[in-house]
C-alpha cells in the first residue's frame, strides 16, 4: 500500500453544484498555504508557501468542492508509469500488481480507491490519459489553453492542460459544468482510426476493437503522414519546451534527480531545435480541426499496452512511452480535448478507449461521454 | 533620449528565411546566457542566468534571424503607457511628446526607430496592440496557446501570448510565416463593430470610421452583452490569474514596485473569483468563434482614444486602461489573433485600426494585413 496523497489539507467545501464532493489535486498544483514539491524532494526546502491557490481550482472551491489533498506525481511530472523513487508508486486499484501510469499517478489512485470523488491532473503528453486508462476510469484532458494553468508547474506550455478523473461519466461531466457550462448527452459522428488500433498489441488492440463496436464508428486512416512523422514534430518540440522550463534547476548541483527523470533532462538539453517541427505542428494541428470541424469525434485506443507490472523500471519505460506517445501526440501536438474511458479490459486489467473532439468541444466530448453511461463495463 | 534596449547582446544570426534581419525581444524572454529582469531591479540580483532561450525565440534564430538585445518593458507587464520609473520611457519615435504604450514599450520604441528591423513582444490584455497603435506600428497577438510561451514571464496564462511588431505588413508577414507557414495576401469578408467604434472619443473614432471605409465592411453590434459584461467576466480572470503568478514574489518585504504596479497587485490581491466570470467567458467565446467561423474578421479600432502626452502618470493610465481594455479583451477573452494596422492618425499622431480572426486564422490574419500594404498611410 502507498498513499496516493503526499498532503492532507483540507480547503473549501460549501454550497454550490460541486456541493458534498471530496476532491484531490496533483502536487503540480499550487494551494494556498502549501508547498508544490512537484514530485521531487529538492522542492521541499526551496519552494515557496504558496499565497494563492491554482487557478483552475477556484472554479470548484466557487462551486462547494472541498479538497482533502494533494497527490504523488511523477517527478517533475516526467514519466509515464507512476513510479516515483522519492515518494513510492500509488497503488493501482484496478490492477494491484501493475503501476498505475503517470504523471498524475496519486490522483488516479485516489479516485480508483474511492478516496476522493474526484481528482485534478495534468496532461502534457498523457499524464491524465494515460492512468485513466491504466486504473480504469473516465479521465479528460481539455482543449489547450482553455483552462488557466497560472499556480500550476509548467512542463510544456505549449502542450500542459488541466484534466480530471472520476470513476463515472456523470462525476467527469459534473465537474465539467463548472468549467464549460451545460452538458447534454449526445453522441456525434465517430471516426474510428483503423492505424491507432493496429499499434497496440495483439490483446489490446482486439479488447479495444470489440469495445468499439459500440459507437458504430466510421474508420478511418489517421496517420496520413506516418507515425514516425507524429513523433518527430512532437518530440523535439516536447524536450525543447522542458528544457526551458525546468532545464536551469534540474542541472544545478546536488539535485537528487532519479535516473530516468535525470535521462529526460539530459536528452532536452541534448536536444536541438528543430525547424521542421513547427510548421509540421501547424499542418497536423490544421488537418485535424478541419477532420473534426463537423462535430465529429475520433475514436483511438488510449494506450497501446496494458499496464506493466510493477516494477516496471526505467528502460521498460523509454521503450513503452514511445509507442504511447504515438497515441498521445494526437491531441497534444493538435491541442484537442480528449476522454478515456474504461470500455475494455483484458483478463480484467482496465483498457481504455479514447474520444478526441475538435477545439474547444470539451463540453460536446463530456456529453459524448455521458452516453456510454450505462454500458461502462466496469 | 531613452534608450529601448535594457541590454545589448546578440544570437544568432545565418542562413535562412530570416537571414539579415535584426530583432530584439521584450525583456520577458528568456535568452540564455542572460537574465530577464521583467522590467523590475528587483530581478537582477535574483534572476537566474537563463540557460536555454525562449521557445518562441527558437524558430527566429533556425531561420537566421539575428538578436541585438533585449528591450524594457512595463514593470512585470503590468502597463499600458511604457512608462517604466526604473528603466525609463522609451521614445515613441512616432509622437516624441506622447507615451510609446506598453507593456511591450521598448520592442515597439526599437522597431519604430529603426534600430531593428522587427521585435518580439508579449500580449495579455493589449500589451503588442497597445504600443503597436501609439507608435503607428503593425503589431499581431497571436491565437492563444499556438506559439510556447515556455522561458516568457507568465502575467495571466489563459491570457498571455506571444506577438511581434514591424513597420510594414510584409515584415510582420515574414516572421508569421516562420511560425506558420505560407501566407497569403486575401481579405475576407469584414465585420465592423459599430459598437466599439461609438468608444472612441470623437477625434479618434472620425479618423477610424474614415479608415475602415476601404474594407467595405458590414457593420454589425459587438457588445450584444453589454460592454460592462464584457469587462466584468475579463477584469477579475485576469487579476485573480496576476494574483496568482506574482502575488507572492510581489509581496515579499523589501520590494521596489512602483506605485501603479504595487496597486494593481493589492488590487489582485483583494479580487475575489468570480464564478460567473468562467462560463461567461465560455460563452462569449463560443459566440466569437461561431462569428468568424466562415474566415470573417472582425474590424475595430485598436485603442480608444490617442497616446497619452508624457509623463502621463498613474492615475490617467486607471482610467485609461478600462476605456482601452473594453476593445482589447474582445481577443483577450476569446483567445483570438489580432492584428493592430496604422491606418489613420489624427493631427499626424497614429490610430490603429484591427483585425480579429477565428482560431488558429493567424496566417490568415496576417494575408490580409498584406493586403493593405500599400495604402499604409504611414
Amino acid at each position: 500500500m502507498s498513499d496516493p496523497f503526499v498532503l492532507r489539507h483540507v480547503v473549501g467545501g460549501g454550497a454550490g453544484a460541486l456541493s458534498g464532493l471530496d476532491f484531490a489535486a496533483k502536487d503540480l498544483f499550487d494551494v494556498a498555504g502549501t508547498r508544490s514539491l512537484w514530485g521531487t524532494p529538492d522542492r521541499a526546502a526551496e519552494a515557496p508557501i504558496a499565497t494563492a491557490h491554482a487557478m483552475a481550482l477556484l472554479p470548484l472551491f466557487a462551486a462547494g468542492a472541498r479538497l482533502v489533498g494533494k497527490t504523488v506525481t511523477d517527478e517533475l511530472a516526467c514519466g509515464m508509469f507512476g513510479e516515483n523513487p522519492h515518494d513510492g508508486t500509488p497503488d493501482n486499484p484496478a490492477a494491484p500488481d501493475r503501476v498505475p501510469g503517470g504523471s498524475s499517478s496519486g490522483s488516479a489512485s485516489a479516485v480508483a480507491s474511492g478516496a476522493v470523488d474526484f481528482a485534478m491532473g495534468t496532461d502534457t503528453g498523457g499524464s491524465v490519459r494515460v492512468p485513466a486508462s491504466f486504473c480504469g476510469l473516465w479521465g479528460i484532458r481539455t482543449t489547450h489553453g482553455r483552462i488557466a494553468t497560472a499556480g500550476v508547474m509548467p512542463m510544456a506550455p505549449s502542450f500542459d492542460t488541466v484534466g480530471w478523473l472520476a470513476r463515472e461519466p456523470a462525476m467527469l461531466a459534473r465537474v465539467g459544468e463548472v468549467f464549460f457550462g451545460p452538458v447534454v448527452p449526445r453522441l456525434p459522428r465517430i471516426l474510428l482510426a483503423a492505424d491507432a488500433f493496429a499499434l497496440c498489441s495483439p490483446a489490446v488492440r482486439d479488447a479495444a476493437l470489440a469495445a468499439a463496436a459500440r459507437f458504430a464508428a466510421t474508420p478511418i486512416r489517421l496517420y496520413e503522414e506516418g507515425v514516425e512523422h507524429w513523433l518527430a514534430t512532437f518530440r523535439p518540440t516536447q524536450l525543447n519546451e522542458l528544457w526551458s522550463t525546468h532545464g536551469e534547476w534540474a542541472t544545478r548541483p546536488g539535485r537528487r534527480l532519479s535516473p530516468a527523470v535525470a535521462e529526460r533532462i539530459a536528452l532536452a538539453r541534448a536536444t536541438s531545435p528543430s525547424p521542421a517541427a513547427w510548421p509540421a505542428r501547424e499542418a497536423l494541428t490544421a488537418r485535424l480541426h478541419a477532420l473534426l470541424a463537423d462535430g465529429s469525434m475520433l475514436l483511438i485506443p488510449t494506450v497501446h499496452d496494458l499496464p506493466p507490472k510493477r516494477p516496471a523500471g526505467v528502460e521498460s519505460q523509454i521503450e513503452f512511452r514511445d509507442r504511447t506517445l504515438a497515441l498521445t501526440c494526437i491531441a497534444s501536438l493538435c491541442r484537442l480535448p480528449q476522454i478515456s474511458m474504461p470500455l475494455a479490459s483484458v483478463d480484467g486489467v482496465p483498457v481504455g478507449l479514447s474520444l478526441i473532439a475538435g477545439p474547444m468541444q470539451d463540453a460536446a466530448l463530456l456529453g459524448a461521454a455521458l452516453t456510454q453511461e450505462v454500458t461502462c463495463s466496469n
